[in-house]
Formats: structure tokens, sequence, C-alpha cells
């Protein structure tokens, strides 16, 4: 089954690349640490709700929108079945999403 | 500003609620303890993707559903003001939510 984490990191960097800003601005912005940000972005650390409504006020999105995002995102990866089935998603896989 | 915990916690209650399961029975099938579910399905603990995608396996619902569903219930909370506004949402604020 696809990874929650890496599906909202992807949208989160999306969203941050589309307003070309870069990891330093939006991490001063939503008062996390760059490191933690591109983290969270790359899909390998868990975003805490608290955290996560900060980076989505730096970015100025609602949470909701972030959110339905994911699930659209996710909704395509459970119709791979070589993803749903529980496969890690690699990153080509992730480019599917991210071209979709 | 809504806490995603809580709303997902909502999500995941109402789900299991709705197919008249209980705590344990949902528990034993995404080999979780009870006292975890418990905790993530009143807000009080962050779910991890892997526990969060186990949970919905057990629940027999794609994950993209159950996130499209804290999506529109964040939405619904958002376009209230006071609780926009990053006032902690209340188990009554949380009832509208779920009649809504």
């Amino acid at each position: 089954m696809a990874i929650v984490r890496q599906v909202l990191g992807d949208v989160l960097r999306r969203r941050r690349m589309a307003q070309g800003r870069t990891l330093r601005d939006v991490a001063a912005a939503a008062r996390v640490s760059l490191g933690y940000l591109s983290e969270v972005e790359r899909g390998q650390k868990e975003a805490s709700s608290e955290l996560l409504a900060s980076i989505c006020t730096a970015l100025d999105v609602p949470m909701s929108e972030v959110i339905r995002e994911v699930s659209d995102d996710l909704a395509v990866l459970e119709a791979i079945p070589s993803i749903a089935d529980g496969t890690v998603v690699t990153s080509v896989e992730r480019g599917v999403v991210a071209a979709a």
C-alpha cells in the first residue's frame, strides 16, 4: 500500500516549487528547521499535525486542499496493482503521480 | 487551525462504528494494540503512515477514501472562523463535523 508520508511529502514539495520558493524560505516561515522540512518532503519523516498546519500556513494553502491532493494521489496509486498490494513506492512510481 | 489527527481519529472511529465493530476487533485485525487504536481515534496520538495503512486494511476501506473524508471534514472546520484561526477543536465542534 502506498505510504501516506511519501505522497504528502510530494504534495508539499510540488506546492512549494509551484510558488518558486526555497526550502529555506518555507522552513523559516513555518518555523521548522530546514532539515525537518526537507525530510518531510522526501517522505522520510512523519509530519506532526501541528507542523503540517504550520507548513500549510507558510505555503498559504488550506490544509484541506493539501489533504485533498494527498487523497487524489493515493487514489491513483491504489489503482496500480503492484503499488496497492504493498510494494514500497519508488521514485519512478512517485513520478507517475507527479505527472498525473 | 483544526488538528488533523483529531479529524482523522473521528473518521476512523465513525468508519469502525458504522461497521458495528469493536476497538478490540479492529485493533486485532490491524495488528496494533487496543490502546494505540483508541488513542488514535481520540486524536491523542499521531498514526504513523504504516499503521494508518494497517488500520485502513483492517477496516477494508481504501486509504484514499479515509483521507478524502479527512479533507472534507477539514474543509468544514476551516469554514468556521473560530476554529480556522487557531482554536483547539472541542468535542462540541467535532460533533458539528460528525453531523455534517
